[in-house]
């Protein structure tokens, strides 16, 4: 880890306890366990489960003042379109050495709502650690997801705090990447977004009658259709222009291939599908 | 396995030692030791060392009459555009008891080709067992590769060979599903053949730059664009017309997805994203 001990948060708020959620406190319970992991919810069933489960030392389902006294550090994991309002509502209460991070994938909306109230922006250091799976809910929870995964810290807010908040991500297990929110959300809608379409539009084009007849390329290429499709109708929203302009490109991309297979230009067919297997190969796979 | 083992075949030649090739040897192997496996192949270094792996009980480099005598059963794991060749080259030197079958991703080019010539066509019974790699080499082989994996037979041919080419497949674990080359094609474009094309199609629009920025979902989506772009170039190039039909489909299912999210229209984008979720979760995890 690198990290001192010592030096870690010793109360943790973690807004949301799904899968992200639920794999921030398990990484905290685990690598860190003299800190306070508290759950904050709208479930007590599924609280008290998270907390049964070893995730959470106690849980709240109310943004009450007392949840962010002393110095507290908040990470709001909700579906991107709650994230700015629940990043306020902490602020409005929490104490002068509360810090609110954020685990959304998309950046630029939270951002620009968030800097729009100078309390919650005094607070906030935006972040996304690039790591999810498709399977939703705290039973999923994994204290290794962020090991060795990149985590995007947005510039531009208070140095101190993203100081704090970098350390927070870091101990998690993260490699720290600093980017514009901007830049975070037109390259996180090829690296991300765009997949998660292609992903969607190749399985709706096989269709159910033929699922029989596919393999273990179907199934890795159409894995992350099986995700959540609210949460993935909030992130392509929140991220709409990058998200279009993503796939513009690939539509493009899509109609190049299959002209040059049309006229029989297999030697650029070829070619094509050459460059996509050496850019493909320069991904080092980390699972 | 259900089979007896008294049935199994009693010499396979195997033609192409690659990934496929290997794996058909290396379940023969641990399967049915009895039977003896001869690789056919170009370079003798790598069938040496095929044969020192394990895989093989002998080895040849030309398709010479004394391969083929008595019964034999000899399964083509060429490129596809190579298959037929070679089907009506050992057909022509073959004993009466061999029966050829292939492992070829594209069937009516080769059925086609076959069936103009009447010894050939008398010996051959195609066949696809649907699985694969993207790493390609008999060092890859796997002897459980074919374990639950759908093999297509292709309808039409002499149906004693057809029994026997059945049963070898069926006994390398195998399900059988028969269907004409036709629709094999058809259901083969949208099931394996676009999503590889989708893949390569993303990873080109992502880029080497973005890698960094890459999660789980791109690393899974786009796996097999690493995959040989000669081979696929062939297995596109032999499957061209059903191919352009998957790749038209796909584009205007992501156009329709374009132009929903481009008007706001965030119901109906939830909405594909929630069949798509449907049709996959309907796809039962194998590995």
């Amino acid at each position: 880890m690198g990290q001192d001990e010592a030096e870690f948060e010793s109360r943790v708020v973690v807004v949301g306890v799904g899968l992200i959620g639920g794999s921030i406190a398990a990484a905290i319970r685990s690598r860190h366990p003299g800190c306070e992991v508290v759950g904050l919810g709208r479930n007590s069933e599924r609280l008290e489960a998270a907390q049964a489960a070893g995730l959470l030392t106690s849980y709240a389902m109310e943004t009450a003042p007392e949840l962010f006294t002393g110095r507290t550090l908040v990470v709001v994991c909700l579906p991107v379109h709650l994230i700015a309002d629940a990043v306020q509502q902490i602020a409005a209460v929490a104490s002068a050495d509360t810090v609110i991070t954020d685990a959304g994938s998309v950046k630029g909306m939270i951002c620009d709502a968030v800097s729009a109230d100078p309390v919650a922006a005094a607070r906030f250091v935006p972040a996304h650690p690039i790591a999810g799976g498709e399977q939703g809910g705290f039973e999923f929870a994994d204290g290794y997801l962020f090991d060795g995964r990149v985590c995007v810290i947005v510039d531009g807010f208070d140095p101190g705090n993203t100081q704090r908040v970098s350390s927070f991500w870091s101990a998690l297990g993260c490699e720290l990447k600093t980017l514009s929110a901007a830049e975070h959300d037109r390259r996180l809608a090829l690296t991300s977004h765009l997949p998660h379409v292609m992903a969607a539009v190749t399985t709706q084009v096989v269709g159910s009658e033929n699922l029989p007849l596919t393999g273990s390329g179907f199934r890795d290429t159409t894995r992350i259709a099986a995700g959540d499709a609210q949460l993935w109708r909030s992130i392509l929203a929140g991220n709409r222009q990058q998200v279009l302009q993503a796939l513009d490109c690939a539509a493009a991309s899509l109609a190049e291939f299959r002209d040059r297979l049309a006229d029989g230009d297999d030697d650029q067919v070829e070619q094509l599908l050459q460059e996509a297997a050496e850019c493909r190969s320069r991904l080092h796979e980390t699972a």
